[in-house]
């Protein structure tokens, strides 16, 4: 049951796909107020209660205790007191399930507004929600059997998952600093002669002349088309970055197209709006526009026809390093105290000044965008930029490539965006705590449609260790985005580069063993609005041991994984919500496994170690490799063991399909398979 | 076991105060190399070795999977990339007792060296640990029984910790902001309208006349004298802060007093050396000349004048936020660039060139002290500073207050500087980790002789929540050194601040009971030379769990913690190496117990509760109070229950003293304290 409410006159965002009458009613599940055009929407909170969703942000998957903003930022420092993150999902489930007495029944809300709302998940008072938004805008509130029902409606509102072609389930890497043809093929190197798999290789900024989108740097790509195709002849895609500005450079074909087209965003006077990011200044495509988004999309052609197959969009923030207007008035102000002692005032106003120039809330209310003739303010439509950027690219890719699937994914997004994309979880660091917190990212991402998804694996900021990077894999190899990403001047963290290269053989082509059951979970999640991970309490709802659980997750039908995420760890506690079967491997061929009850645990997990847990009565496909995968393509699905425990047999619903094509199987196609407990390996 | 080996020519730091001869074999546990000036000992290490100690630093008990840094730094971000904090403890321990075959020995080994030295503890390469330091310097390699004998012998070579009062064993109330008279009675008021205990409220940097050190600024206390002495007849001590720089300011008697008898810092002209810090252009006082360090010192004897009976020592790494050199130059940088077309070199340039004033290594390099007639460079004794301040108070205090212990901590600190006072943590964040961290940093920090001691309860930048501080508190209680502590800015978090205040009360209630039983243990580790605070292996060497366990602490003799440090937790998960009693408490009187067995248990632990986990045959101390028990001197000590569960009978040796005279008892006279099963509480 979804009941719809509008508050003013809201922007169209298009979040939502599903016509919805509005509802006359009152609000019934949190109190209502409006006031001085704001809307606040409060409840009290159980003490057994959890907040579940709020899609990418900092802290547990219960995010009770901390107040969330929705408010799109480029911040690559994701320590717990950040309020806001790139993406912006208004949806969250305040789950009852766990009461003692269920008084009163869970629900599912979603803020369908493009400008700042607040989430106060009972950081101000710990027994108080309290949502506050303006008042233009629309909110759905779902109540249903359960969380995942409440889950599943709210993911028909939105529309069905975007879906990345099979490849993209392979291992990938990635580097800002990575320049040339040569760089490139270095890495490519470094995996195939240690028989590492790999299916893609990133194009972070470098690879463009000046950093102009739909570029190319001929000097350090002569025959980028060559290139592409000789990687492809490798198993190996390249996934070039495309950047949200556009470089303002005289005969920029582009840049002269966009201001003679008026596809730019716009200053208060009418002027292209100027901001500073790679390239120095540019101006922003004003993907708002239907005609400019038809345009900007149709940029990503050129690349295509020279191979290119997956894109990542980023900065669409849009993250603003400077504007021309404020690093011209900040400068004046500099020079205006040329003369004066400088005192420790002085000093603090300085730091402030020029620390304030990127991504300034000023910034943001000074340019304009043209919503098909409508002239709105970036700040009231600020977290919708990321979301039609993509938007953009993906209904380009219908006519372009209308038969087969291109991978893309975003850094900034919006409910609504994963019909189009998936995204990355952001510029991370180095930190073992964030193994966790992407962890924890993950059900709430899903939850929102987000199913192709992953963070910077080893970590994108500061120096990774080898134990780091391993640890990370084992817990990145279930993300179907599989990606190691590290930024420019921090140590270099392909596998290739460390001591354990044979470990980290194994623990990737345990990932390849695993491409048959993840992807048909994913393709699963994606068809019937499902999650892909999700938190034990969702598929355990009587056991109250289970909402507890902040590490562990479910991913798909038969597993839960339980990664180690401390350093120096050498086993960690599981809760077993019923009795599983424990798999340990050290590579695709080298396992071991025990039945374990339900309850707590103490399991070790050596440092090259993948450990899962199979449920009762399910089981898992699982490719038996030639030792020379290379990439997904490598994988025989006519090669699978099924690993499992029955108590007579085991069931399996298993997705497949070529991976490449639009044309996914239907639900009634979908093949059960069946094995007596015999049959299972183990 | 010690040896000592000495290179080139080492500067006298003070830190050992046992003259020992130099060995004259060459070290055996390390492979050294000497190269270019720099020492580097290297060595393999086991997969199950551990490395303990480094005392104040990020990551975990075990400091493996990283390198750190000796460089004191005021850096107030204590994630997990940082490689070095304020203080700086050259003393680690390469523990070889977990592994299946014991063919090397485990060792300790400091390195005495005030400038740069480098720990990689399995960064570059997991199994492989490397010190790097200057040539110049003393290592002492330490051999021993077990892990407490070396950790024994090597504080014996460092000399006994400092003492603090026993008031100090109260709980403390800070906050950067506190203004006044007024703001200050506001805050005891808080505390006694609620009937919270209070021993000491501080006074951070605004109690001063424009920042200048051993001053009060007069409009805010008009009668300072009398203010403290109204405050202390309420049971409240008041502790104002020391900082390091001296106030550049005409007429300021320790400014004129300073530059005339040349105490301060010199630069390479011989000059005075400018620093801005708070209050902005400073000298520092060359606290490593011993005169200047005696004149510093004497400064002390106004304020206690007035009746002041405790200090913090602060910015003392020491930090500088700019020097007048640097910040001229980096002016003329700026406007030359004024008529440039700002690109985004430029732009990075100038943030560069603004972030980078804050304590730059150049500025250390560009100062000099006056080591009793010989010139160093800073930058070669760096890392003494803060250690030669406090000691300067300390030795003061000798000749102001012979007779009666002066609270005394600092930020910045060095092996030796224990003997002197103890330290806080520094500036962390309202972050759940922090409480990890700090739980972390305590038993390294003990090792090196720093016992009074603990964190910013609450976190001292971004906002606290409720239940952060809550949870926070039950662990700070258990530190010598338990205050709430937080930035200017920051959400308001004295415990009246909440809605949880009796549950606040009831918490802070349970720190005085213990108080017998902390303040007991913590004389005897002082006089004693015995860590209060040690991992589980310390005790349990036999026990190859114990070794794997990060989060929890033994407390002393009796008591072991595990205090909860995720949000929204409702419990965790312990090991009990051996069979204990847990104790439950809701306040000091509403406690129940159960007996665990030896093994893994998940423990429910709800937010209001106190947990401790008593050995067997062991017992704690446990204060009967009055209702309005106000302070420390409020606890009687004879009305004692004794916790614990035995066979038969259960004993404790129980330190007790007046709390404030120096003559500290003998261990021959110490009280060893029987009590039959019948006879203990639980």
């Amino acid at each position: 049951m979804i009941r719809k409410y509008i508050f003013g006159e809201p922007i169209e965002t298009g979040a939502v796909v599903m016509e919805l009458p509005e509802c006359d009613q009152e609000i019934a599940v949190m109190d209502l107020e409006v006031k001085e055009e704001m809307i606040r929407l409060s409840c009290r909170m159980d003490e057994d209660d959890i907040v579940y969703g709020l899609g990418e942000q900092v802290r547990g998957i219960n995010k009770r205790g901390f107040s969330y903003v929705s408010d799109a930022t480029d911040d690559p420092v994701h320590t717990e007191n950040k309020h806001s993150l790139y993406g912006v999902h208004n949806f969250m489930i305040l789950c009852r399930e766990n009461r003692a007495e269920k008084k009163e029944k869970s629900f599912g809300i979603f803020v369908d507004d493009p400008g700042k709302v607040v989430f106060d998940v009972g950081e101000t008072h710990l027994d108080e929600l309290v949502i506050t938004a303006e008042e233009n805008c629309v909110i759905y509130v779902i109540e249903g059997e359960n969380l995942k029902d409440i889950v599943k409606q709210f993911r028909k509102l939105i529309g069905q998952s975007y879906v990345a072609p099979k490849w993209a389930f392979g291992y990938q890497q990635s580097r800002w600093g990575y320049q040339s043809e040569s760089d490139i093929r270095k890495v490519v190197e470094g995996h195939r002669e240690n028989g590492i798999p790999l299916d893609a290789v990133y194009l972070d900024i470098d690879y463009m002349e000046r950093f102009k989108d739909f570029t190319v740097d001929t000097e350090k790509f002569p025959d980028f088309e060559g290139f592409t195709s000789e990687m492809k002849s490798e198993g190996v895609h390249l996934v070039p970055i495309i950047d949200a500005g556009v470089k303002i450079e005289k005969d920029y074909p582009i840049y002269e197209e966009g201001v003679k087209e008026n596809y730019f965003c716009k200053d208060e006077n009418g002027k292209d709006f100027v901001a500073a990011v790679w390239p120095g200044k540019v101006h922003f495509p004003d993907v708002l526009n239907s005609k400019a988004r038809e345009w900007f999309g149709g940029k990503y052609r050129w690349l295509m026809e020279q191979g290119i197959e997956g894109f990542w969009n980023d900065m669409n923030e849009p993250a603003i390093f400077y504007s021309e207007e404020r690093l011209k008035k900040a400068f004046e102000e500099l020079l205006s105290m040329k003369d004066e002692n400088l005192d420790l005032n002085s000093f603090s106003h300085i730091k402030d000044l020029v620390m304030g120039l990127s991504n300034s809330p000023e910034d943001y209310k000074s340019f304009y965008h043209n919503m098909d003739g409508k002239w709105i303010c970036h700040e009231k439509v600020h977290n919708l930029y990321g979301f039609n950027m993509t938007r953009a690219a993906a209904e380009a890719f219908e006519k372009i490539a209308p038969e087969k699937r291109t991978l893309l994914f975003s850094r900034s997004s919006y409910i609504g965006m994963h019909r189009y994309g998936g995204i990355w979880t952001g510029d991370n660091n180095s930190w073992w705590s964030q193994i966790l917190t992407s962890m924890q990212q993950m059900p709430s991402l899903n939850m929102v449609g987000i199913l192709y998804t992953g963070s910077d694996i080893g970590g994108f900021g500061s120096d990774t260790t080898e134990d780091l990077l391993m640890r990370w894999l084992e817990f990145g190899m279930f993300t179907p985005l599989m990606r190691n990403h590290a930024a420019l001047g921090t140590r270099e963290q392909e596998v290739y580069q460390f001591d354990r290269i044979p470990e980290f053989r194994n623990i990737i082509r345990i990932r390849y063993s695993l491409v048959p059951y993840l992807y048909s979970e994913y393709m699963k999640a994606v068809l019937s609005d499902e999650m892909y991970f999700r938190p034990l309490s969702f598929d355990y709802p009587e056991d109250s041991q289970a909402y507890r659980v902040e590490d562990q997750l479910l991913v798909g039908d038969s597993i839960m994984i339980a990664p180690v995420y401390t350093q120096n760890a050498k086993g960690r506690y599981v809760y077993l919500p019923e009795e599983m079967l424990m798999v340990r491997m050290k590579s695709p061929e080298d396992r071991t496994s025990q039945v374990l009850g339900k309850g707590h645990h103490y399991v070790d997990v050596a440092l090259d170690e993948v450990v899962i847990f199979v449920k009762k009565n399910h089981m898992l496909p699982f490719a038996v490799l030639d030792e020379n995968v290379k990439s997904v393509s490598d994988v025989d699905e006519n090669r699978l063991e099924w690993i499992g425990f029955a108590d007579e047999y085991a069931e399996y619903v298993l997705y497949t399909d070529d991976g490449i094509s639009k044309e996914y199987i239907p639900q009634e196609e979908w093949k059960l398979v069946r094995r007596s407990k015999e049959e299972l390996s183990r």
